[in-house]
């Protein structure tokens, strides 16, 4: 039997979920697509993600990929797909793709968006997708900080404890911080991201916009590789994977 | 013991309500305000909306008021309630008002926002706040019938059954119709409006601008006053109660 590659990209709303992968305590994204396959195919595949996601973080193009022997046609697979997939996860795109191509491994980059509402007021429509910081913040300032991390460093500063990796020096591409009615967007690009990294980066510039960090030490505190400098991890509701890149940058 | 009319605003994210009006089935939003009121004052009052709102409605300047013998002064109970509201209800303000005041009757009109996801595909952040049609629809045939429903007219054929009024006869003063990146948005302020009547207006409007219903019959659908030529009633989602009106229109 042929055996194909399928490639999803999926958004979801991970409001609802413990994150991408699958866990004993909770529902994960990984185990609704997984279930939403295992109807479709009546197989019970690997769903291999492009990486994890905490608890409350969504998604706006998430790649994933699994193997299948079914004899649907690939680009099928989306409609079949949310037939039975729940309202807050949507099949956006699905392909063959090479038999060697793997969601995590291949994946060449990422973009992520985390969105602040910087107003004095809470607001319920924001309430999951956001980090509600209510104290000022000077645009100007984080968007001199964010020069400080583009570029390759060893971000080991910006990680969270408790995983392995070989290395935690990553590149990052492109770092904007935009405003728009109370809105602060950060949207960064790098070719991978540690444990946290994104939240920690999210949550220094914030800090330094709010005077809390001085906003002219970014350099120097990257490069200090020291926790503690840098600023608290942004709650997970603001954080957005925007896109997953594979083969050459664009 | 003096008594204050306490006035309040609320936003609220309909999605987890089974409307405003406390009901044995299920919790509602007139139900939390009491709660928290009760937290704050001790006093089981009878809160008053400015009307019902389906289950799955939304609020962005929702008015309900309240009479306390409570000491605390009346700008102080918004963030004395928004203690207590759980985070998809905030009070956005609070204010002593004349003790005839009544949220339902003394308003003299209201502005309510519906919208609709006008793509082909679903969208995992709109699920709760839209109405998904992914049909063809014209928006300037939408605009065009718009201005039929300006004015005073009976607006029995845009009712739901199953309530008592002493009258189906309602004013429309502004009747509106936006298109952005995909979301169509209906903004409509008129003096009252019947039970479902805005629903109604919007599935009518979009079945014109989609051609099911012809949108050059808009006025004489109105004077013919029968349910069955309009549309059919827009799912609750994209419905948001944008203001309410008292004393004098501007």
């Amino acid at each position: 039997m042929s055996v194909m590659n399928i490639k999803l990209i999926i958004a979801y709303d991970g409001t609802a979920y413990h994150g991408w992968q699958i866990q004993k305590n909770g529902i994960t994204v990984q185990e609704a697509v997984r279930e939403a396959v295992k109807k479709v195919t009546g197989e019970a595949v690997n769903v291999i993600g492009c990486g994890r996601t905490d608890a409350g973080v969504h998604a706006l193009n998430y790649a994933c990929n699994f193997k299948t022997e079914s004899s649907i046609p690939a680009d099928r697979f989306k409609n079949a797909l949310n037939t039975y997939l729940p309202k807050d996860i949507r099949c956006k795109s699905s392909e063959e793709v090479d038999e060697d191509f793997h969601a995590s491994y291949s994946a060449t980059g990422k973009t992520y968006i985390y969105r602040i509402l910087n107003r004095p007021e809470a607001d319920v429509f924001e309430r999951n997708y956001s980090w509600h910081y209510k104290y000022d913040v000077d645009i100007e300032k984080m968007r001199k900080a964010a020069e400080a991390f583009i570029g390759e460093h060893d971000f080991i500063g910006f990680a969270a404890a408790g995983f392995t990796v070989s290395t935690t020096v990553r590149t990052i591409y492109d770092l904007k911080v935009h405003e728009n009615n109370g809105i602060i967007t950060i949207e960064i690009t790098g070719n991978g991201f540690l444990y946290n990294m994104v939240r920690i980066i999210a949550g220094t510039l914030v800090m330094m916009g709010n005077g809390k960090i001085d906003y002219t030490k970014a350099a120097e505190i990257i490069a200090s590789k020291e926790r503690k400098r840098a600023g608290i991890t942004a709650p997970p509701d603001g954080l957005f994977l925007k896109e997953v890149f594979y083969g050459e940058r664009k």
